[in-house]
């Protein structure tokens, strides 16, 4: 990478604060860099650091006052520029090669879209159907009757069982498991049947899903994830949940069975839902809170059981005031007894 | 699917209330459900759902009041009566095909039953032992020596590292690994030293394991599962752990090194169990608790640090109170003031 | 396993204390032991039941004072010992043999060292590197241009992205999946584009990973994780985050991405960090603790959101204390009411 702040400048449609002719040849984290690094900030939580950053160049937000001897690039949004540059700086990134592997193995039934490619050691069972230009990645196992859309990446070592579903550009990475039996168990004199699961599971075109990561098929219909939704690694979502549209559902996060969350929800990470709750359309889950009760639409919520943001924060605040609480009634108590002496002494 | 409400009470063994002649075509959830057809609730939370369904048959618990304009079917148990109708519809089960796939890869000496299913790519190491119509599936590694009983389902993916055991019946989801490495390190001088992880994990008869949940070999002797015991996903059991006989422990849940947990225990989501401890019989540990002390048979307990049910909930119920108990504090504060202002006027 | 109590004091370097002739055929934990077994105990919590163990030889520390009526072996450090007559009695460890399996997958371009064993199934993709004497399990996928070092333990169904890097004598356990993309999305009206994510994972050396865990590629730049950390099963780090050397991370632990963990820190069970925060030296995170902020150098945090220490625990005393100043603010106010009703009557 051969740069100068003028040309990255130029590249991304900012404007220049600094030395035009200052060279970039790599880029880097703010906290990282090395001279002849472009960095980039976009929150002013950074400013401490685009002040002591050893980086060269800084792409920043066009109207956040930065201080800092460095050639500095103004944008709309320094995140998406920076990407930009790091794109032209990155080594080709790997494309999987169309074709299916010779090593590969893939039921006579099965159907193939145009320019599918399929890794070795991948197995795509009777009846199952791949959309075009869809990657099956090494060692991956696609079930019986399973659908995947067009332009899918379903990355090495992800287990899809018979009859589940994904619509367009679907990205699944490493270690994901779709359609494993729902949790379901009936109790008799103590012991657990276990109750058929025969659902499946259904994700929304451009749903991506992060490794190692479980959907459970329901006991019947669909589990079902809709459009544009993103989930983190080792996320586990019950039997039966619908799961809407562009949500964000963040790291280790536990959802129960038959759990609704509606379109536009946040999850935090490491949050727990108990089954059959709703969870109101862009409601926002605190990380690590516990859900008990249905939480309405675009309420805030944290802690465990979750409450709603404010009353949290009071709740914490309050709480924090214990120590100033008993003291006070310590010195109430005193005055209480110097009163009552004095009132002896008066009667 | 063709039935009519009446043939659905007859399946079943129900009394039908409404029109025994409602043809039914499909079978769904309560919240789902479209004309034609059947649901069912278990439980007085879904009454409201059952009177707002647009699906036409619903069956209800024999002796719950149900106010819908719905045909009834009135059961004993409705999860097990419509579970049953479900069979009848579902798609025929995929069922593994016996015999071992041209593309395992099985050692001269494994000990393979009768009718056992081997999948493509599947790994059988030397001296496994694999019991009668047991089903391995697509990918799988049964490591050196390792013991499987009988009708055993082993989906797609699963690692058994050697030397582990499995009972009859026993099921593993997709992601499994059994006999990991414990977690044991000797700390010299600051750093970690690895401490030899020499046992086994054994699992007891009619066990199930979620999806990429991990049961780690013990350090010496044997991590074990209970016969009957059901563990969900993403479950992390440490290194010489005894679980008891027909416990469930639910998703997410982590139980440090050498924990007892006796049977019929219930664990809740996201639980968390530090090293060491006894979880006694019928104990239930409430979703993401974290405990960090025995808990004594029979008590249920929440929050973290985990304490019993009652002293929780009494605990809840004062810190709700603390904004009131502030205001009572200030408004005795004032009344003290006035009484002392008096008692000076008075001496 | 034949030996005396004497050769047992022998091999350990100990102290006998009690019958020398005493005969060992096992090894056991405290509890599970029976007669004829050794087993040892390393902390006092263990001298109840070092004295109902029916061990016939306990190995314990040197100047602990242990009421048993068994034979005593005394050393400076327990665990080791014991350890070291556990690996005697221990079946053969299964060891790989060098080689590449017929049935694995290499690239003409990879490059493998001296000794190095690669089991079926396993794809190593063009461009890859691995060190001498390395382990590559059964069905494992190794990416492009990934560079492992010598002496490795990857174990079977391990997925290393492209270009990830691992340091020398690095254990990665089953199901680890090492440079998937990180979790990164810009908003654009409400949906989610994703940020490209082209950056890598290094593992230091002496570094092991647990099973099921997932370590994210940097969005640009490296995740890393310095030398002699280890981490537990079901981990989660982000991208970005740099892992100092020395760690010890247990089971269920997610880190959100860009944290900075330095040097020997200690992070318990579950634990939450968010994202782009400082844990410093030798912090200690205690279990499912939620950090919401940085925690400076040498601090032991609890609770969600984590506080220090002593913090926490005088807040636990405080809430505990809650009924009995409710109940004594009630006192009060009746006094209150009385001193009013006296000095009504003097006035």
């Amino acid at each position: 990478m051969q740069l100068t702040a003028r040309e990255i400048a130029d590249i991304v449609g900012g404007t220049l604060v600094g030395n035009a002719d200052e060279p970039v040849t790599g880029v880097s984290g703010i906290r990282e860099a090395q001279p002849g690094d472009l960095t980039f900030i976009g929150h002013p939580r950074y400013l401490a650091a685009a002040k002591n950053t050893r980086a060269s160049v800084i792409i920043v937000p066009r109207d956040l006052v930065v201080e800092s001897p460095h050639t500095l690039v103004r944008v709309d949004n320094p995140s998406v520029a920076f990407t930009r540059i790091v794109e032209r700086s990155a080594p080709a990134p790997v494309r999987p090669t169309p074709g299916i592997h010779s090593l590969a193995c893939v039921a006579p039934s099965a159907k193939l879209g145009a320019d599918v490619a399929v890794g070795a050691f991948a197995v795509i069972e009777e009846g199952a159907v791949i959309g075009d230009r869809t990657f099956i990645g090494a060692g991956c196992y696609i079930g019986h009757e399973s659908v995947i859309g067009a332009d899918c990446l379903v990355y090495p070592r992800v287990t899809m069982r018979e009859r589940t579903r994904l619509g367009q550009r679907v990205i699944l990475h490493s270690g994901v498991v779709l359609g494993a039996d729902g949790f379901g168990f009936e109790t008799i004199r103590g012991e657990r049947q276990k109750v058929p699961q025969i659902g499946t599971v259904e994700l929304g075109d451009d749903v991506e899903l992060g490794a190692n990561s479980c959907i459970d098929r329901g006991r019947f219909g669909k589990t079902r994830v809709g459009k544009g939704t993103k989930i983190d690694n080792l996320v586990q979502i019950g039997h039966n949940c619908v799961i809407g549209e562009h949500c964000v559902i963040c790291g280790g996060v536990g959802i129960a069975g038959s759990v609704i969350v509606e379109n536009y929800v946040t999850i935090a990470g490491q949050v727990g839902i108990a089954g059959h709750l709703t969870i109101g359309e862009r409601a926002v889950l605190g990380a690590q809170c516990g859900v008990a009760r249905d939480v309405p639409p675009g309420v805030t919520v944290f802690g465990a059981p979750a409450i709603p943001h404010l009353q949290f924060k009071r709740s914490a605040v309050y709480t924090a005031r214990l120590p100033s609480l008993v003291a006070k009634l310590r010195e109430m108590e005193q005055q209480l007894a110097e009163m009552r002496s004095q009132l002896d002494s008066v009667k």
